[in-house]
Parts: C-alpha cells; structure tokens; sequence
C-alpha cells in the first residue's frame, strides 16, 4: 500500500511525531509513505517526498513544528482543485491520504472523502477544540509553556506586589487559559465562553489584597471578552457591527484594573512559544498512537473516519462528529476552576 | 463542615495540589480542613493539624511530595482500630474524610465507609493502575522525567554505539514503561503483563545494526519478566516458589544481551526521581479536578464514592470498582507500541 | 554578631539562595540574621523580620523572587534618612549590612559605607552588567529562560516560513540578547551597543533565503537601536531630544523588514518570564557563593566591599571598581557571535 | 583553508555546538572542515565525511551527543600510527586539525603538535577538571541534570522520612558533586579530594532529626573514598594494593549509614543521564565560543594551544598547562559548601 500524509493549518507541537508514527507504522506492514507539502497547496501541486523509514524520520519524534512544512489555502480554491487532487494522487499512486490538521483540515478532508478519495484524518489543535475527542495533542505542550510562564510571573509578581496578567493562546475556546490557570495556581482565569465583569475581577483583587496577598496573577484568553456595557470601548476597539477585536486583550484588561485600583499591574503575552518546541510526553504518546491507528485504519481499507481519543481509547470517529461544532469549555469546568480563585 | 485528609502509601507528585483544592474549596464554602499526618497512622493516633487557606497552602500546588507525610500502616492494625478512629474523628469534630492513595489505601477507605465513616477517596499512583479511572495524577510525571531521561540517554548511546537499557517504575503493570518508551522513541519495552523472549529482544537489535543503527534503547519495567525457560537463572534469582525475583531486571537483560550479541550494553535504573518533584501541569490539574470534585461531594453528602477521570469529566465511582482489579495494559496497546520498535 | 540583609532593586533569581546563604553561614558561626523589607524603604522606616534558620528558610534556594521583597527608594530620600538609617541599625543591633541589588543599590550601598555604616555589597542584576565580575546570578537564568523560548520559536517559525523577531531584556547592554542568541543559533543578534543598520539585517536575511532557508530567528535587545538615519521615525518615536525611545523595538524592526522582503514576520516580546521562576544550577550556587563569602567578611570585619566571581573564584572588590561604569559586551565578543550568523 | 576535527574519549553535550561553531566560522572564512569519525580511530583509518554548513549542521547546537561518533584508542596504538595518521591529513588536504576531547585526547594532541601537525586543541569533559580554563561545556549541563534530579528526590525522601544516597558522576574530581550539591540544596556532600568519615556524616544527620528535619539529601561523588580505617571493608570491596575500589560507593555508604541510624536510607545512581541530552544555554555558548576562536586560530596559523575560558574571556593556553594536572576541588571551596551544610 501507498499512503500520503500532510500538515495542513497552524503548528502543532506533535504534528512530526504522528509523520513518524505513520512511517514507522507503514513500514512494519510493507507499506510506504509519502508527504505531501506545505498543506493542501502541497497536494494540488503535486509537491511531494518520499519518506523513508530512518534516522532522520526515527528522530523528529521530538522536534516542534512539521518537516512538511504547513500552510493555508482558501476553501474556495481547494474545492476547484478536485480533479487535479485526484490527478496527482492516481499519478503518484496513493492509496490512501492521512491529512492532519484542525477544524478546517478535516472539513476539506471529509469534502475530499465525500468525493471518492480514501482519507483517514488526524486531528490536531493546540487549542483542544476538535468535537469527539478527550484531547488533541499539542495542547498539552501549549498548557505546559503557559504553566511554566506562569509559574515564573508568579515569583516576580510576589517581589513587586503586581498583578500581572497573562494573556495565552484561545481565540475561540479557553482550553488553555483554564488548564494554566488552575496548573499555574492563578487568581482569576478569563475566557471566550464566560463574558467578565472587569468589576467582579477587581473584586477579587480587592479580597486578596484585604487578606494581606499584595499580588495576583491573571490568566487571560486572547479571545476573552467583556459584558457588553462593562468596560468603556474608543471606538477603534469595535469593528462596524460593534464587535470587540480581539487583540491585546491582556493589555486592554490591565488598564482597566489599573483604573480601577491602586496597584501596578503588567501584562505578559506569551505568543507563539506556547506552539513550538519539543512536545510533552503526554502529546508524543497522543501523536503516536494515533498516526498507528490511522495507519491501520488505512490498512484495513477503513477510510472516511477520524481518530479520537476516548477514556484512554483510540477509536475511529466519522467526520462529521469531529467537524460539527467546536469543543467549548462547560460551564461547570470553569465553576471548578472558580472556586480556586481564593 | 469540617472535613479531614490524609495521604498514604507511596508519595507521589500531585498529594499536595490535592491538599491544596480540598483546602481552597471548603474555604470557597464556608468549611474548614485539618490534615491527619503520616497516613492511617496519624489518623490512629489523632496526630492532626489545622490546614489554613493561606500563602502556604497557595503554594504547594507546586511542591512533589505530601506536607502531611505519608505512611503505611498493617491492615490488621488499621482494622483493629476502627474504634480509636472514629473516637478520633469524633473528637475532632470532623464530618467528612478525603483518604488520598493508592489501591491498598482505597481498600482502607472502603472498609471505613463500610463501618459508617463518611468517606469520598482520592485515587492516586504513578503506576496508572487504579481501575475506573482513565488517568491518576502522579502517572504523567513520572512519565514526563522517564521520558526527559530516555531523550538524555539517546545521545550518549548513540555517541558510542551502545545498547542502553532503562529501568523504569512498576512491578505489576507497565504504563509507565509503555508510556515512556513510546515518548521517549524506545526500540524496545518490555512490561510485567507479557513476559519476554530475550532471543526476540536480541533480534530486533541485530535487525537494527543490519540497518545500519549501531545503537538502541531498551525499556525495562521493574516487574518486567522473562518468559519460563528462557533465560538461565541461578539459584539466588528464584525465589522457593521458583519465582523469579524482582531486583535489578534492567542490570540482568544488559548482561543476557551482552552474552548474545557483540555491542556494548549498559544499564540504568532511573528509581526515585520517578516519583519526585514539581508535578506535571496535566498532574496538577487533574489532582486539583479530583480534590475540588471530592470536597464538593462531601458538601453535598454524597460518600462512599472515589473521584475518577473519565473522557475528560470528572465522575464520582465506586469503591468496588475502583479496587477491584488492577487496571493492566491491554494487549493492544502493547501492539501499537510494537509496530513503533522499528 | 548581628547582621541584616535587604534585597533591593528589580528582582532576580538567586536573591532568595543569597539570603537563605546568609542565614545558614551566620547560623554555622554562632551569629543570627534580619531582613528589612521592600529594600532601603524597609531599612528606612524600620521593618525588619528574624530570619530564622529553619526548613522554610532552607527551602527558598529554589525559589524564584525574594521572600524580603523589593523596592526603589528616589536616591535624594535615601540620602536624606541617613541619621533615621544608623538608628534603626543601632536600635536593632545590627554589627553588618549586606544589600544585594544592582548597580543603583550598589551606589547607595558604598555611600552608607562611605558614612561609616559596615557594609558588604552582593551584587544583583539578570542583565550581567555589573562591573568587575565574570558573572551576576540571574543572569544564567535569564538567558536559560531565553533560548529555551528561542529553541520552541525555530520549530513554529520553520514550519510557516516566517521570520521571528524576538526582545529580549536588555536596556543598556546586549549581554542577554548576546548568549541567549548565540545558544538559541539565532541568524541576527541586535545590542545596544552596535546601533544597527536595518538593510544589513535584511541583507542576512536574503542571503539565508538564496541559500535556501525560508526562516530566521532575530534576537533583539529592548534597548537596541538604529543607526541614525538608517529608519525613518515618526515624531512620537523620537523624545524631544531626537533619541529613539526605547519602546517595542521587536516590532518595529518586524515593520521594517516586512517592508523590504516579502516574506512573513512575526514579533515576540519575551517580558517579565525572563526574571521570574527557579534559578538555574549555575545562578544557586553563585547567589550560594556570594552569601557565604559575603557574610564571612562581616564576620571577619571586611568591610566596604563587594563580592566578584573572578575566574571561578570569589574575591572581594571595592564598590568603585564593581560601580564605576556599566560592563558593556565587547566589540570582539559581538564579532564572535556575528561568524555564526550563516 | 581545509579544517578537519574529531570527537575523542566519553560524549559529553556540547561536542555537537562546537562541531557546528567550527563549520560555521570556517564557511564565514571561505574555508571548509571534515570530520574524521569515531576519534583517533576514524583519523587513523582515514575515515571522514565532508560536513557542509547547511541546515543540518545549525541544527546539532541543541543535540547531545556528536555526530561524529567518539571512540578510545590505546596510546601505544595511536603513536604507532604517526606516519599513517600524516598520511591521511595529507591526502585529505588537511590545513589544521582540532581534536575535541578530554586529558587523554588533549595529550594525543600534543603529542601530534609536538610531531609537527598543525593542532589546536578544545578542552571537553563533564567533570570540569582540565586545568587552565575556569569550566569545560558539558559539566554546567550534568550539573544541571543532577541538580533536577536532587530537587525531585527533596520531595520524596522529605514525605517518608528518609536519607536519601545521591552517587553522581566525578571518579578522580568531586565539582559535580560540590556544585549539584550546593544548587540542590544537599545536606552533605561526599568528594575525591576529601577522604569522608562515616561517622562524621552521621553526626550530621543526627543534628538534623535533633533539629525536627527528619530527612537528608546527601550529595556522592562515584570516586568518594573513606577515611583509612573508618569503614570496615570485605576483601572483595578492596583490590590487590588494598585500594577500596570505586564502584557503588553510594549504595555501599547507604548501608553504613543504616547501620549507625535508625532511619530508612535509599540511594540513586544518576548515571548516564548527566552525560546526554540537550546542553544547558551555558554550554552551548561556552562550546561555541571555543569553536569560533580555535578556528580562527587555525585561520591565522596559532598553533599548538588549546582554548580555554578565563574571566569570561576566550584565551589560547599552552598543552602543557592544559594536560599538566586534573583541576582538583580546592580546599578553601569545599569549606564553603560545608557553612551550608546546616
């Protein structure tokens, strides 16, 4: 058999782990691989290598980013290129197509296998949002970098009596901001799900600091929004239908509390190094198992299916299970984390 | 409400991130916490202090290790004195009891529940062998350094062209040494639930350096065992049932392997650094969703029933349950390990 | 004897080995230890606290910040509560001061000694520039802090093709930029020292993409400046006196070079992690160092001095060589770092 | 110019930062280097490989290990090979060769720069002991493990009351052990220079539980040695002259100290991770910086030294006072490890 592999999207600590898994895998059963590169731009050119199964593919275990490198094509453009997807994929002789990516990722891979193209996908979000599955690898790295940011914030925020703020990745969800917040022990965790109060925070703050606790430490999502009415906008903060942008909301939310009460607050934004760098073990144990198990469900001729992981299981979940709406935080997942807060 | 907590049997990181929830949550409700020391010892002899929510206890959220101590204490010395127990915990005035540890700890909390002390227990093991739950805290990082570890030893092996075999925790069951071994891109794992062929052990090597690779990484649970008849062992290494004896596995497959093919082996037991340290981010968020979970169910009277991690939630199981049986891995897992040995 | 100790200044990691240091080497000698708070404030207005030689003061080796906390305190008000400073001192008993903090504490330090008060300096300061040691404590883990963060920003700008601008800490002096560029591999490295021309960096920076590369890492210190003339500035970049003020440099050479090569640029500005957290191996046992040589002075009666780490020894220097002028990175340690660009 | 180098005597981390320093400089020059495989051994038997300054070789920074291979060759063996060894560089076309290792390989290349090759050495080991250079790269690295290591075992000797044994590598020179053990905070620390008294060790300890500390960390050196005299030792623990042999000597002092106390006492052998993995930000720059300045002083023809750190600065030093003596732990530094000791 002939599989073809590719990383389509944002990077993902993880994402060489499963193009190692999916080698090794192959090879074990006589199969072999090739990737296809820089994401889907990749498999409509025809831009593809051979993957072999030695020490160079044995070793990106451990290394951040993709070796494939990733990128992203309008749907638009993806959807027109169906014949030639096809074209490439019979040239080359593929038998099967194991693309790894996000939300957007496997919608395009469920699309190509509506069309009659044998697909096994491979989620992959550092933000944890893919439906149908306990986790997806790359979030536990990003919550790893956050928790070990936070955990350094803290010790300066002590010496200086700050609050400091810390704004983590999550435009849409608050996976991250929940997980480091409550592994990095913070005194107030804000994120897209849960619309804040800046008075309610400042109440908190407040409370620490009657308790003699001159500092705290604030987690923020950069999704992260106020009630509406809560905080004053200048009108450069809303777009045309009046939505907050969401940029800078760390910052934005400092000069806020700073307005509010008599102490320095600084804001940190961790950016990109919560998605590169050696993953977690947790995330290459995650990445391998599932690149054996798209393996084999290629193998054994299983196609149009995504893996999942389930109470420690991997099972094959269908497309549209893992693409029909995004994972939010539960409300009572970050009640939890509330009553932590102190 | 006035609950109590102790830990008992192996230390593990998490005890303390635990510790810190139950206090931080009873606070949270108007509710008190003391701390019984040394495990079922300390709660024998009423050996207890008050657990303030506090800069202390804020902090050891972080911290490896149990502030309480731990112990181990004979079931028939426990057993005998239920009496002395429940005069204690009658004197103290304590409403509910949190008992943290592992499968022998929660078969003594059963039993206390069973004699009418209200009881909800906090599973905990690095061995990840608790039935009923998909992860316990303690497990991810031990994994986590195993694998650190296996990453370092990867390099010099390589260097020098030589076999190295690591010793990991877990006499019974071989998590840690699966999840380790995947993490850390081992070429071979031998675990306690599939006794090994050191003749197969030693071809997978020879395949390897055929292939060009002069070196390998070998992962060896404690309680790994050679399958009967395999391996000469001597008088010393059985014990009067003809049992092999678990002492340095790791040091024994070193020398079988130097006697069968002409490399360089060496081995290393990684021992207690296992079971040290600053807990995971992943470790101290589940130890904190088991300890605010716990205390809640105590708030609301719902005992008998020990904290589990299921797809992502939270769920309150039973004794029975989680006692059981220890949890093994499974044969399929083992096999998707296996397809990865190269 | 009686000695007191005051951490002053921006924190560090190491302050908290330098005290514990302090306390168990007075201890070993018969003497005992106080700390005033918030730095010279807390000298000033008398709050003190013993420091005790016991487990908690044993465990702060590994902990980031100081348990003291700091302070800055305006030079004129310091000078004017000379006569408040030597009654506080006598009142409590005090027979030695040691202050550890940076070049401004340094200052204040000697003008107390120059006064007649017994002191011995530590010098502080993540940013390595303090005269007339081969090294600071803190400074190690700044830039431990640093490359690792360089490490995970390789892989994610790689796999995106992207050039990644990263600000490091550094008003003044280019040292942090300049080690942690060099172990990080970065393809730039900008001090404050060498004002930088912005088309020779875009030049790197073309050549790397002739040959092939599609990324690069920049490393830039916060204080690191054009050479005038080479960008054009809008007028609130500039102070009234015409200098550049020294604010999101990363981002404004991202803007800069985004204009001159089509390629994809993403700034990253590391802040506050950089000074926060456990202290590496290295910085423990400098600050360890420092503390016991320091406080073997008081005992000794050396006084007006400052500990120097000078070819792997500890020598005591006078305040006006460790004073004197801002240790700057050399032209020729630039140079080395400039043969590795590529 | 044409630069060969070599990797020689036991891996350490950093070998492949310098390896990458020496093609990275060379290329800047216009000049390129080839790697003799496996140490003296690859030079003897012209076994060499181009290394080209690609993304390959800025990549080995961060990699433990050499990718060059190392080996030990027998003296007599390696001067018997003079003529051979001429023969190889001279149909290679060598210019300059910069062997890279420890005493034994700094020796070989005297010994070669004394027979008329154009030499210049780089100091290597993990044990810090080359004389003339204030540290070597690779020991802030197996400092750093080891110190990670004592900082887990804290925690878990700390919960069960234990004295915990930590044997780290140093057969001949104890600053492993010194620097390990005043960063992880140790107890007691145990070194060549300084033959130990069992009892002394013990009356420590015994201060320690008088004091309320229940649990030691104490800090071995693997070539530690008793007293004469103060350990009774079986004959199979002492060779033919009535030297103790080295091997064990933690779990052997382990076994003393249970016998004079009565508390349970462990002891960990770190092993081979002190010598693998990724080096620490310190090592690379120090291994860089040796890498720069030995090939620009092949560059200008300075030949017969060896590159050495002195007061933060790169300086070329003579063999002799390289190879003259082991760098021993000076007394006057031991004392101030031992005011800590508590």
């Amino acid at each position: 058999m002939r599989i073809a592999t590719l990383t389509s999207g944002g990077d993902c600590p993880g994402l060489n782990a499963v193009i190692r898994g999916i080698v090794r895998t192959a090879a074990d059963h006589g199969s072999t691989v090739v990737g296809f590169e820089d994401g889907w731009q990749g498999l409509l050119e025809d831009r593809r290598r051979q993957l072999y199964d030695d020490a160079f593919i044995d070793r990106i275990l451990r290394r951040g980013g993709t070796i494939l490198g990733t990128g992203r094509l309008h749907p638009d453009k993806f959807k027109a290129g169906l014949e030639q997807i096809k074209a490439n994929l019979a040239d080359a002789g593929i038998d099967a197509l194991i693309p790894i990516g996000g939300e957007g990722t496997l919608k395009g891979a469920k699309w190509l296998s509506d069309n009659g193209i044998p697909v096994v996908g491979v989620p992959k979000t550092i933000d944890n949002d893919v439906n149908g599955t306990d986790y997806t690898f790359g979030f536990d790295t990003a919550v790893a970098v956050a928790t070990d940011a936070i955990d350094r914030l803290h010790t300066t925020a002590e010496s200086h009596d700050r609050v400091m703020i810390v704004e983590v990745m999550g435009r849409h969800v608050g996976w991250i901001a929940l997980h480091a917040g409550m592994a990095g022990g913070a005194h107030h965790i804000l994120i897209p799900e849960v619309p804040f109060d800046i008075e309610e925070v400042c109440k908190k703050m407040r409370r620490r600091m009657q308790l003699g606790e001159k500092y705290g430490i604030i987690v923020v999502a950069e999704g992260a929004v106020p009630k509406p009415g809560t905080i004053e906008m200048d009108a450069e903060e809303v777009d045309q239908f009046g939505h907050i942008k969401m940029q800078n909301m760390g910052a934005r939310i400092a000069k806020e509390i700073e307005k509010r009460l008599d102490v320095d607050v600084r804001s940190t934004v961790l950016g990109h190094i919560q998605r590169g760098g050696t993953p977690t073990a947790f995330d290459r144990v995650l990445a391998t198992r599932y690149a054996v198990n798209a393996t084999k469900a290629c193998l054994r001729g299983e196609f149009g299916k995504v893996t999942a992981l389930r109470s420690g299981h991997i099972e094959m979940i269908s497309f549209d299970e893992a693409v029909g709406h995004l994972k939010e935080v539960p409300m009572r997942r970050y009640q939890t984390a509330q009553a932590l807060f102190g």
